[in-house]
């Protein structure tokens, strides 16, 4: 931890005094000295009387700094803003970047919305409205239109200018973007490059024309993925014909990666939403038990699908004892391979791999180990049981097993991104699921084939 | 895709054109335009002969911007290395960040990284020297040593001519670090401030004195952490006595969140790595087999334990429908509970939640998923086969089990935190498995008591 850290923490104390003791000066001497984060932190952690106070001592343009950096449950931001005088509030977003303020609006009704909107100065509210069109998870949602842009008919110098008066606004000035008079974008030039060069030449000599941009409509893990290769601090939007509509910040960028993992992550693990889960087992078992129970139905189908073997169970009941290794092993194939496909849906630009080629690897990768799992278990069960003939039973079973779970595991995630539905829905726990009847129904399959030599 | 991306692919032709035909001039005129991520996918694309034309149609420099941007299997830097002559491969290196550079000689042995040290230019080899001693996944690791540093007792005017000149080989330039006589950190500054303010301001008057600093040995996921909630786009690395040693710029930080959340999310699957994975079934299969082979005797453990229970299912052969449900439902709520628990010890500081509430929060959970889908189970069974005595059997095992699973699922991981192992080891397939035995126990435990009304 470091002193920074450590200084923050020891005047929490302070700050909590001075707001009990309503010493104004004193709270605001201490709190406008902070990163908005520890200042976002310091707010979620006080109680409703106390965020009174708060309100009322700061200026709707610090409480935006605030609401930038806040991370809370999204129900929370209603609580919050319903505490605040109505024009308070407005004030407050119109003095937050567009797109945090649209993200905040996103958790309200449209009324509040509404509401809000009107009461806000018009540019601000012009700017919002604007962003609150664009779909959720596409570029247009997490973009900002607060970026610099100039045009390429002018010095350096004067460019410098610009930047200074709007540096105070705009969310990134790395980055300058070069747009002709219809707004189209035709280059970018770095902060780095109008610093470096003599301030009387002209942008046009200097701005790269190669210009990375992303269509407004993109998905918000294109974006990402194309930040994070290319390394920029921001990317420029654009809409079908070319003009420059926002820019997105590598900030946005960061927690967007964070997101699109831990949710590919929870939904392997079959649950709702990992991160989120500061509360109480409740709230915690109300996440879990959709999946649960539909898994719990899955699993009664699986039951009585053993139930129709009823019979072969009763003249060898040993049989019995590899159910759960079978099931076992084809859950934890299926998931091997839904990991590999989903992943590689998610990080390989899709062209670069055909389902087909996909599912054949797939397909090779299970009847592999499929073959090497299959032997070994024969020896094991002969050597353990001296009954060779079980031991080949589920061998073969454990080889068509891993083989069909594997391929269920590519094939899955597969068809449900051709669907255009996410293809990390397909959980974890679903494929276990979807492959334990797969395996029973092979495994009494071959049973019963084997039947007589088995008796 | 943008029309850049389009673009870079119609050029694509070109460039290889311009090689087969040894045409160095419009081969250098098309490649030197494109972004170093791009010249680097193509470059990785090339047969070995088409790499020996580029060595000799690129400067070492030139050569550098490709080598920062390269993503390829480990493997791979060495032989790319071994085919340029050593001269130019040692240039290469000390013309890339120091970081990166690093990135690469950590691929190579020991003999290899001192030859090119040996060849290098004083100043590069020994910044790589300094950086090649810190451990893998901490700060200092990923740091990098072109900063820009300046003191506090001059203008902002000065500031910027200092600027301006390293600029062009500084890794960022948006924050300027400020540093006392003795290379202490004493204060940052950011490119916006200097240019907004007045040249003549001294800059211990427009310094911001909290400076957020991390470490030299601190964990890259904490350095991630902290620059995603901070929203930094660099962070300077301090050693104990707060002597400015590096930063560590954001583009950095997205990699190792990336890699941080796949290689949890691989684990979570029981695949020792979802990403690397352009390669046959065979590599495909190598890397599975282990994690099967390991489950595969865990597997025939279970059976061993449910062979010993073989008298009891030749009485009631109707047991065995049951086992694939219970076992199933045990290994879904265990890796819910592990991915929970993984997460939130990857994401939230430690402090801020005690292992023992987690796990206590885990139990709780556990409890209520398991008492409904216990109550569901036996009124589903008592429906089905009109045996509530079964019913009752199951009902309760699935209580149990679901309770101990879940309790399980949180239990290892933690207990793996605490002896300092990645607790993203605990992988899904291993709880899974794990749990096939706890609930095997507790079923047919509870059979046994049972027995008496069942037969």
């Amino acid at each position: 931890m470091s002193d920074e850290q450590e200084k923050v923490i020891l005047e929490e104390e302070g700050l909590l005094a001075s707001l009990s003791s309503h010493n104004l000066d004193a709270f605001r001497d201490i709190f406008l000295e902070q990163h908005p984060y520890d200042q976002a932190k310091f707010f979620t952690k006080l109680e409703e009387e106390a965020r009174f106070t708060v309100y009322s001592y700061l200026s709707p343009e610090e409480m935006a700094a605030i609401f930038e950096n806040i991370e809370v449950e999204e129900d929370q931001y209603e609580t919050y803003l319903s505490e605040m005088d109505p024009t308070f509030a407005a004030q407050m977003l119109s003095h937050m970047y567009a797109d945090d303020a649209v993200d905040v609006l996103n958790e309200l009704n449209k009324d509040q919305v509404a509401s809000y909107l009107t009461i806000m100065d018009d540019d601000a509210a012009e700017e919002i409205r604007e962003l609150l069109h664009y779909e959720e998870y596409t570029a247009g949602s997490i973009m900002t239109t607060e970026y610099i842009a100039i045009h390429a008919n002018q010095t350096i110098h004067s460019a410098m200018q610009i930047l200074k008066n709007e540096a105070p606004n705009a969310e990134t000035i790395y980055y300058i973007y070069v747009i002709d008079e219809d707004k189209k974008l035709v280059g970018v030039i770095s902060l780095r490059d109008l610093i470096i060069n003599e301030p009387d030449l002209m942008i046009s000599e200097v701005m790269n024309e190669r210009v990375y941009s992303v269509s407004v409509g993109e998905d918000q893990e294109e974006v990402a993925r194309k930040m994070k290769d290319y390394n920029f601090l921001a990317l420029p939007v654009i809409d079908f014909k070319g003009h420059l509509l926002g820019i997105i910040t590598v900030d946005d960028i960061v927690d967007v990666i964070d997101e699109e993992a831990s949710d590919d992550y929870s939904k392997l693990a079959g649950v709702s939403d990992v991160d989120s889960n500061d509360r109480g087992p409740f709230s915690a078992a109300k996440k879990r038990l959709p999946w649960l129970i539909i898994l719990l139905f899955l699993g009664m189908f699986t039951a009585s699908l053993i139930g129709r073997f009823e019979a072969t169970l009763d003249k060898v009941a040993i049989l019995a004892v590899f159910i759960p290794l079978i099931a076992g092993m084809a859950g934890n194939t299926g998931t091997q391979a839904l990991a590999v496909v989903v992943r590689r849906i998610a990080v390989g630009d899709p062209k670069e791999h055909s389902s087909l080629k996909m599912l054949m690897k797939e397909a090779g990768t299970g009847l592999i180990t499929g073959t090497i799992c299959g032997i070994v278990v024969t020896l094991i069960i002969f050597v353990w049981k001296g009954n060779f003939i079980l031991g080949l039973l589920v061998g073969i079973s454990i080889l068509a097993t891993l083989t069909v779970a594997t391929i269920a595991g590519a094939f899955i995630p597969l068809v449900m991104h051709r669907l255009k539905v996410d293809p990390a829905v397909a959980s974890g726990p679903f494929i276990t699921t979807i492959n334990d009847i797969i395996s029973i129904l092979i495994y009494f399959g071959m049973a019963t084939l084997f039947m007589q030599y088995l008796i």
